[in-house]
């Protein structure tokens, strides 16, 4: 068992954001080597219109292949209700559904003002079978790209809308815009603990775009925070920030976390073969320090 | 007056690992930059062998520009009671005596052994001006490249042995690999805070080489620390190590500090200008994240 839960986004965050479409066979060949590292949980692809995002259109063959992988936990982001339906067919039991808190960037990520997505969530809580599980990702939880700073009591009042209607089983804050800092993902995750006690499971999504990827990690942790979503190489930069790096790399945050004798469950060497195997994606926008700074051998890894 | 202070190395840790000798008018343009941005504690050169290290050779001239900035703290680097000597004899009075808990790093680095290294400290003390101030950095506090892991008792046990032959005015514990993780930064400080009541003023120098300098700094900052080293651009880069990056960037420190309601001084998009003129230096290594993230202007910064 390890003392954290790193939920591996990069085969659908990561993945997402990269133009030039990736062959299925390798898709799955990243997602069976990152299992082969101790991955026990992804975030496998997202079901949404092909239209929008022809790079995720194989969802349903990549949910196949992650369900061979004895024991991996694999989620699927959708969007909506229709969505959702599309993802159990296929098969899918661990769904992730995405609001804003933010309406401007709800609406443009998904059509929808917020309180349209809220009555979403409601539907596909009365869609999702029996063994199902539902993970809600509360997008700008903390600061819009539009909007700029949120206030904790606007992301608390959006949360209280949606545990009104049904339970989920995990609740993500994700930092959408990567400007947050440690104090504030403190404030919400306290406040939210504290209020929602009936929330089993919380998690924290890092970007790491303004270098605070593993502080607003280290933040979250210390507010009691086990589960932490994150992207091999860091895969996922901006497709509107050339440059601008995206989640945090899963490789920095299991060099932290094993680094603090916290057990991640995640072989670093081998996730490192693996990360740089991701970085050599054509079109890869990639993050994260560990990979270069290992890449370099300079310095004997010895921690003992 | 600013909630924390953050002292900027970049003209001596950064310019340093720079190849090609830099011009002296421009190391003071730069300086003189930084100064306009609101910096007032400086690492403005080292007194150093100018065959060991030429980039370092105009030390006079550097301190002597320094000095002519009203209220800018400027001090200077020096290894050894010869160097502390010829650093007072230009007028130095704020100076930096560096030595390594690790014996090998010390050997290395200034080719004494750490119990020689403490001898000199106490011939530097006694030289030392009135008015003048000591600084002590603890390379290797927590981490050698050569000897792995460091623990606490041994810095501590260096610190002992230090402060009982003087107090110093200031002791910055340096961790030099960048592999420190966050809980031995914790470690480390709350049992040095407690054992050695009579130091007014700690100190923090991050490396971000495994993507933990912000997470390092904050570490420190909740333990009671006030005082950061920053590299301007995160210059810094070890010329053993092509690609891995040096210092924590003062420009990341700057945003997290800022972002976090604690005021340190500094302008940061003046900053950012400097960061920029001093990235594009021939033979810099850089390192950071916000000056990436703030060129890309996708996003407005209304962080209000």
């Amino acid at each position: 068992m390890s003392d954290v839960q790193i939920v591996e986004v990069g085969p659908r965050d990561g993945f997402q954001s990269v133009g030039p479409i990736i062959p299925t066979e390798k898709k799955v060949e990243i997602l069976q080597a990152l299992y082969a590292t101790g991955v026990r949980r992804v975030e496998a692809t997202s079901f949404v219109s092909k239209a929008a995002v022809p790079q995720l259109a194989d969802a349903p063959e990549i949910l196949m292949a992650a369900d061979k992988l004895d024991g991996l936990d694999a989620q699927v982001l959708v969007p909506t209700a229709r969505q959702a339906e599309r993802a159990i067919t296929a098969g899918a039991r661990h769904l992730v559904f995405v609001l804003s808190v933010s309406e401007q960037h709800n609406m443009s990520n998904v059509r929808r003002s917020t309180t349209e997505s809220i009555d979403e969530y409601a539907a596909i809580m009365r869609m999702l079978p029996q063994s199902g599980k539902m993970r809600i990702n509360i997008a700008t939880a903390f600061d819009c790209p539009f909007e700029g700073r949120l206030e904790p009591k606007q992301t608390l009042s959006v949360l209280q809308q949606l545990i009104g209607l049904e339970t989920p089983h995990e609740i993500a804050l994700c930092d959408t815009t990567g400007r947050v800092t440690p104090d504030h993902v403190d404030a919400l995750f306290v406040e939210a603990l504290e209020k929602f006690p009936e929330i089993q499971n919380w998690a924290f999504h890092a970007h790491d775009t303004y270098g605070l990827g593993t502080a607003n990690t280290l933040a979250a942790w210390n507010s009691g925070i086990r589960i932490f979503d994150a992207s091999v190489a860091g895969l996922g930069g901006c497709p509107f920030a050339p440059g601008a790096t995206g989640n945090v790399a899963t490789e920095d945050l299991v060099w932290m976390f094993e680094g603090m004798g916290v057990s991640s469950g995640i072989d670093l060497n081998a996730l490192l073969a693996v990360a740089r195997d991701v970085a050599a994606l054509p079109g890869a926008q990639t993050g994260g320090r560990v990979r270069d700074a290992m890449a370099q051998k300079l310095i004997t890894p010895n921690r003992s």
